[in-house]
């Protein structure tokens, strides 16, 4: 088993859906990384930075699950990161209403000192140079280093980005950025630039059209479990993103086969989060549950045809 | 094994995407259906009709791959069904440039004398009163029936779609049908409504996002195969629908569990279908190719969790 590092925003979101609406409730990427994390009973830990305005009740929901929150700076005299959006009826799109920096304007993750020497660093989406200042601080290479992020750096931190990229392992990114990224439509010809570009792996997310997981020739497709409802979207890809470095730590296996079911997982627990509003379904979710919906995944997907 | 009735179009096609543009080239449902299924060396029968200007060689293309023929009318002083699109650069969205129906318009479907005890049968995308008509003139009840439809039926023809589609066992329909057909977005939630309409199973199309299986309680997802390139997607439905209906046909067994296995080789069809104009891929198809790309589908779905 492998510890894992999580590098991401712990923060308040408010979010409206044609469902309802909330008023500032837990949210961020690491937090979301963290809890889906958490599942697999790996030593984990975020490093962030919140305000003195963050309950310590959200610090203890994190510890509560076994995830490491030494790293979670507080500066006492700052607000923590907020972030509001609304979702169309569609739930595939979404406004921004409102983002405010405070605390993560200034913010230098430091990695806990027991944390330097972890197998699997997730780099949640942030400016790609605080992402990057997370992996020097590493006392010896990680066995896997995956790193998210959004078209928001492309536009306006792009030369940073393809400096941090060189140096990862795996790349999760969605349809469209990806597209953004490399200047292609096909995701497979995307893949394969986006491959040139540093990351041996590359994640394609397409949201309700499930995941696509590239490397070299090799391609794997986890559908998203088709649901009755969309509640709330907002962490679905962060909550992909820790299934998938939480089952990799803990089996400590970084083959193209276990990639296969480290996605799968990840797939598994985003269906969970979408249920509910922010985290509300990954706080009370149950191991019993999972394995339901790993069946349902493999139901999905699994056929046997007999080839000559 | 069983034999196959098939109805649809049998047409010329004019097609432009951004990779080029034909002129005048063998297209229609019925053929790409026809073609497809040809892969399972199965008896069928293409029902349709086209125009004294329909060349001989086309006729025998079909012959020559076991389909019979018979039931297709040529009136010698009409014209062949004409259409003609332009494929957007995405390739997932199109204009019709031209719809000539021609002989189409006063198309009366016959099915051959010895088809009328046919297992399956597939009706093609056509106006549903047509469709019905071949439905009553089967001689005992088919095991399988399967309808393709579209938009265009939805906005016109609604009364009779509804009516038609309570007589046949399947389905097949695209997402953003689905929906109009239900006025429901969730996908879940449509399949289940057109479930209450009449078919047992429904199967969702998403182009190059897969298509969906549901039967009751029961849902199995087929990806599309990632390409580097959609040359052109026309007939990729229709060959999809082939490909579903000779598998059924040649197995002889209508049970989910086979149906999956129908959807897996529909889509490995499909997948050729885009690489060229028309049905110029789907006529020169070996069959090692297509072992070849049913395995590949197989490494891009199946992985192997142990559940507890």
């Amino acid at each position: 088993m492998g510890k894992l590092v999580i590098v991401g925003t712990v923060a308040f979101d408010a979010i409206e859906t044609p469902f309802g609406k909330t008023d500032k409730i837990l949210g961020g990427a690491g937090t979301f990384i963290g809890l889906a994390a958490s599942n697999f009973n790996i030593d984990s830990s975020v490093v962030s930075v919140v305000g003195g305005d963050f309950p310590q009740e959200y610090l203890d929901l994190l510890s509560d699950r076994n995830i490491d929150v030494s790293g979670i700076e507080i500066v006492k005299d700052g607000k923590t990161f907020f972030w509001s959006g609304k979702y169309h009826n569609d739930m595939n799109s979404r406004d921004t209403l409102a983002t405010e920096l405070n605390v993560l304007e200034h913010f230098n993750p430091v990695v806990p000192e027991n944390y330097r020497d972890a197998e699997v660093v997730m780099l949640g989406n942030l400016h790609p140079s605080t992402q990057m200042s997370v992996l020097n601080q590493m006392s010896k290479k990680p066995k896997l280093v995956v790193l998210d992020t959004m078209n928001f750096w492309m536009d306006c931190a792009l030369e940073e980005l393809h400096e941090t990229i060189k140096h990862i392992d795996v790349i999760t990114i969605n349809d469209e950025e990806a597209r953004q990224l490399t200047g292609e439509y096909s995701l497979v010809v995307a893949a394969r630039k986006i491959h040139e570009m540093g990351p041996k792996y590359v994640v394609i997310k397409k949201g309700e059209h499930g995941a696509l997981l590239f490397h070299d020739d090799n391609v794997f497709y986890a559908p998203a479990l088709p649901l009755e409802e969309v509640f709330d979207p907002t962490g679905a890809g962060d909550t992909f993103a820790g299934g998938f470095t939480g089952y990799l730590a803990k089996t400590n296996d970084f083959s193209f086969e276990n990639m296969k079911k480290a996605v799968i997982h990840g797939s598994a627990l985003a269906s969970f989060c979408v249920e509910k509003f922010g985290t509300e379904r990954m706080v009370n979710l149950e191991a019993g549950e999972v394995q339901k919906r790993l069946r349902q995944f493999q139901q999905l997907t699994q056929f046997d045809i007999e080839l000559t």
